[in-house]
């Protein structure tokens, strides 16, 4: 049997094949946040001719059913078909974010004071042919030539070793050498014949436990080509680190975590790489930050010992291990380094994004906070780091909420409602383009709105009679954000919770871990917000929330994906790179889930903005009026 | 099929397939030193019932065939057979010589004043478990150990990660570390729960053209557990390394050639570790030395650059490689140290040899010469040291002679000729055992004494009337050595002129070499000799078939295979691994064969024992008696 697509394209499928499967093995890749287990509604297609048999309707309207929708994972195909994707369900590479991006990543590696000194280089090694009267070996004539410019001490693995004879003879002589900098010494990844210095690209990922951000870089300026992303498919397994590790420990499955994790990296590498007909041999490194768990279960390490008290990891820094030995498809033979952990809870997602504010190296007082599925807090500067983490859930990273999505094209992410008239005013990313769901930004923006507008109550319950927007849906009352054809954006009650669940453990882990240290707000000078929220956090809408403290504006700094731009200026840098194991050495890690003062913290959190009110003063001024 | 042998034991057999392949295939090893191309005539079986096809019957006399005899590796079985394998044919561990060998192995070791510090180590880690208060990652813990036990440096491949969890849990906290010893740290070569400390084994393997040697060796006292010998039977390919060559590069066979030196170190490592019941995984290093060719192919390294003008080979010096890359059938993890080699044609076989002699300490000159399938001869003492090549071919070792064999059980070492009556006197290697071949000093005493008896002339011409042990052989003349039942040895014009073909190239090179450096025979204080002659070389007949040079007899000594004891001390101390790197540096390499006086010298020593019986007075006063 076959799909036909309305591009032309023609695909082979099965029926015990889910079509979300067969489109994945022809190398067409559908956004997936919940795994594929017909949850989450994001991998929709449209049915225009043939039967096929679709085991899960959720998130489906019956317009929309009417209409040939169907979620791609559990639909089955009986007969051929031909069928639509909609833009909003590939998983496509982020194109239209990047040139600012680039420019911004470049700065802040200036502003580092950083030279660009790559993970990796390419040497070009012109050798002297050899003669009666200079006829030392190959190997011997390599490590000449690298002498003779300065590079004194190499490691040459054995695997180079079968086929160095045949590459020095295949360039004439010449040879491109793509070495790594260890500790001590340079070691050889990579020998071919000829001058092959250019291109070289090094790869930066963020592996959270819901989104995967693949950034592929420019090795000799830094520049970043593009960025894709995707749900980490490890969600199948469940939602956040206890679940996954769980599997992997009591089913036995790290395999398949590992498996997930991996795959997800390979598909947005080829993406990316055919996007921009990049070859895929040019590709020389990895740098990898991602929580604790993440990081194990990337590197088919045991998690096991993460959850359980005393909460041991196997390793919080890492060896390096290359491409081959983890299934990803590269060069075998290139490097992975995995950015350092701090603890059980506190990853190399943090070190980086420590890395990334540079907090380690200010005079005054800052707080960074990274707000992912797990929120992760650090106080710190110059003088000493301390961290804590506290579970905000993936919310705001849109999983978990029925219409919530990343902040990618067709995210809704701000949102404004008229008090007089509660007329919504929405923005949407993307051209031209129809909302397709709510972003993190979107939804702190459409919490604050609906409590200023007097839509929800302080402890979020929707009100029936003040808008015409709220209405009965089929998981309880629900407010319209957007109504379009055949298929509403809505904020339900349950999303509600949800969300004040995630703003008030994040503003609880924020006041206990200043509590543990001796610190009030009032002290911190720099807040630094990491998440992926979208491309603008609107601070004052998080403020009004109760999510962030009420500090003057200007202390705030959104800085995005700090994870990945901490593996970014990694990749480009070895003073960071030892930096970054400096930061992880350095922070000390404080466990807060056993602190009465956080469940109270948290408690007190449940309200909109909080329960103590005079924390908010101007909020406080807000609502009053 | 099946073949049926006289020890009980039955084996699977096809037509197509030989018995020597099919009892190959069931872990009986046969001698082989033609590789199975039916022209040496060792893997001889006696069909006892059942029909066979023979394709070859060289070597074996019509009695013999009369009686059963075949060649396994030509015989091919048409119904189910019943079979006896002669003692001679296996191959086998040769127990009897080590009992000596070990303590003058031992000796030598404490001789170089070289502590016991083993290539790898186990060392016996009993780590303190986590608990919330010492909560650090199970890596951070093991290197916290090792560094209180004051190994700062400690090397971690990515590998060993996985599983280590899972082993510090399973050996509750108690785990043996095996390491190597690298330039700068220790590396982890093997991670196992509990104490797995003793037995701790290294392996060292002398790859010579023609015979591998290979030597168990205990790595906490320095006992030389058993030694196992074979043909090297890439023999099959060609006899000497350039034809090797040849076939690896023009038929693109690197790979059998590869495959064939490794199937033969496993079969030997597997019979010696069978015979002493020694598991596999207790088993922790290789040390191998060989010449530049074998070296390569034992790597998986291009040799085709050592034939052609410069002469260049891929490597001298060897990256460290691993059993698992190179098929060797042990913890695929543990380390391979190849020695390094000088040039194309003077290898790690050699820096072994002077190693094994310490002649790199001595203040007088002196002569190292390794008389292998190549010969190579080294003069120098700790000022400097020269070496050459000179090809004498692989007929000491019992190659390419009819009746030639190695120096085990069954061979002639020894060959007395009374003048008077001609009655022969023989010696043979083990206890009540019939004589099967002649091995290399067999063949010097047998050339002396038929050269003084006047068996032989000048030329080494048999004399037809002289000794009716005389006779017309199938190959022309050839003389009885011992006349057998139903199999006779015998030394055939052809063998002779082999003989001295090669004693003709050893002594040229001795003498041109010397000539090279500007010294003369009576420089010289000390002759090291090193080769496959057997037990006791008998220097004196040496001499008289003007093999080794004239000089005082307390002047040589007979250090036997120096290939693999220089491996043996290199498994047992870092020290001499580290010397042995400095001897390959230090030696320079002389091209004797652009050398005219070495050709001159060549054709005046195919006489006995020269053409300038001058630089043999004693000799020459034995000759007019």
């Amino acid at each position: 049997m076959q799909i036909s697509l309305t591009s032309g394209k023609k695909i082979k499928c099965l029926p015990e094949t889910s079509i979300l499967e067969s489109l994945k093995k022809a190398g067409i890749y559908l956004t997936s946040s919940c795994g594929g287990k017909g949850t989450c509604g994001k991998c929709r297609i449209i049915i225009k001719s043939g039967q096929a048999v679709s085991k899960s309707k959720i998130k489906l309207s019956q317009e929309e059913i009417n209409k040939g929708y169907a979620l791609a994972c559990k639909t089955f195909p009986s007969e051929d078909l031909f069928v639509d994707i909609p833009k909003q369900s590939m998983l496509a590479v982020e194109g239209k974010v990047v040139t600012g991006k680039s420019k911004d990543l470049q700065a802040l590696l200036h502003l580092t004071g950083a030279e660009i000194t790559p993970f990796t280089e390419r040497v070009l090694l012109k050798l002297p042919p050899p003669t009666l009267d200079d006829n030392i070996s190959d190997l011997e004539r390599l490590k000449r030539e690298l002498f003779s410019k300065g590079m004194a001490c190499l490691r040459v693995p054995f695997r180079f070793m079968p086929g160095l004879a045949y590459t020095v003879r295949k360039g004439s002589w010449e040879i491109t050498l793509c070495t790594m900098h260890t500790e001590d010494c340079e070691e050889i990844i990579g020998i071919a014949p000829g001058n092959k210095t250019t291109p070289q690209y090094g790869v930066a990922v963020d592996i959270g436990t819901t989104t995967i951000v693949v950034f592929l870089v420019d090795l000799t300026n830094g520049n970043l080509i593009d960025v894709a992303s995707t749900y980490n498919s490890q969600i199948r397994f469940g939602d956040d680190v206890i679940t996954r590790i769980v599997h992997a420990t009591e089913h036995n499955k790290l395999k398949e975590l590992n498996d997930a994790v991996i795959t997800d990296i390979n598909i947005l590498l080829s993406i990316i790489c055919n996007a921009h007909s990049i070859p895929i041999d040019s590709i020389d490194c990895f740098v990898v930050a991602g929580n604790t768990t993440m990081t194990h279960l990337f590197l088919g390490l045991d998690p096991s010992g993460i959850r359980e008290e005393p909460y041991i990891p196997t390793a919080n820094a890492f060896p390096l291990s290359f491409a081959g030995e983890l299934g990803i498809k590269v060069n075998p033979n290139i490097p992975i380094y995995a950015f350092p952990c701090v603890a059980s809870y506190v990853g190399g997602d943090i070190v980086s994004g420590v890395l990334a504010t540079q907090l380690y190296k200010k005079q005054e007082l800052c707080i960074f906070i990274d707000i992912g599925t797990n929120g992760e807090i650090v106080i710190g500067n110059a003088e000493w780091l301390v961290a804590a983490a506290c579970s905000a859930g993936p919310c705001f990273e849109g999983s978990g909420i029925q219409h919530g999505m990343r902040a990618t094209d067709g995210a809704i992410e701000d949102v404004k409602i008229n008090h007089e008239t509660l007329e919504v005013e929405l923005k949407i990313i993307g051209e031209n383009i129809k909302p397709t769901g709510i972003c993190g930004s979107g939804m702190i923006a459409a919490i604050a709105e609906m409590f200023f507008a007097g839509i929800i109550d302080q402890k979020g319950k929707l009100q029936k009679d003040v808008s015409n927007r709220v209405r009965e849906g089929e998981n309880g009352l629900e407010f319209v954000v957007y109504s379009g054809e055949g298929r509403d954006i809505v904020l339900a009650e349950s999303d509600i919770e949800n969300i004040i669940r995630a703003k008030a453990a994040i503003y609880a882990g924020f006041s206990t871990l200043l509590k543990e240290v001796g610190y009030t707000f009032d002290d911190i000078q720099k807040v630094y917000i990491a998440g992926g929220f979208g491309k603008f956090l609107d601070i004052e809408k998080a403020i009004m929330i109760g999510m962030l403290p009420e500090l003057p504006k200007e202390r705030f700094q959104y800085m995005g994906n700090t994870s990945v731009t901490g593996a970014y200026l990694c990749i480009l840098s070895r003073k960071l790179r030892a930096e970054a194991e400096e930061i992880a050495k350095k922070m000390t890690y404080i466990e807060l889930s056993v602190s009465h003062s956080f469940m109270n913290e948290y408690i007190s959190g449940l309200f909109i903005p909080h329960t103590n009110i005079d924390a908010f003063p101007n909020v406080k001024k807000l609502m009053k009026r």
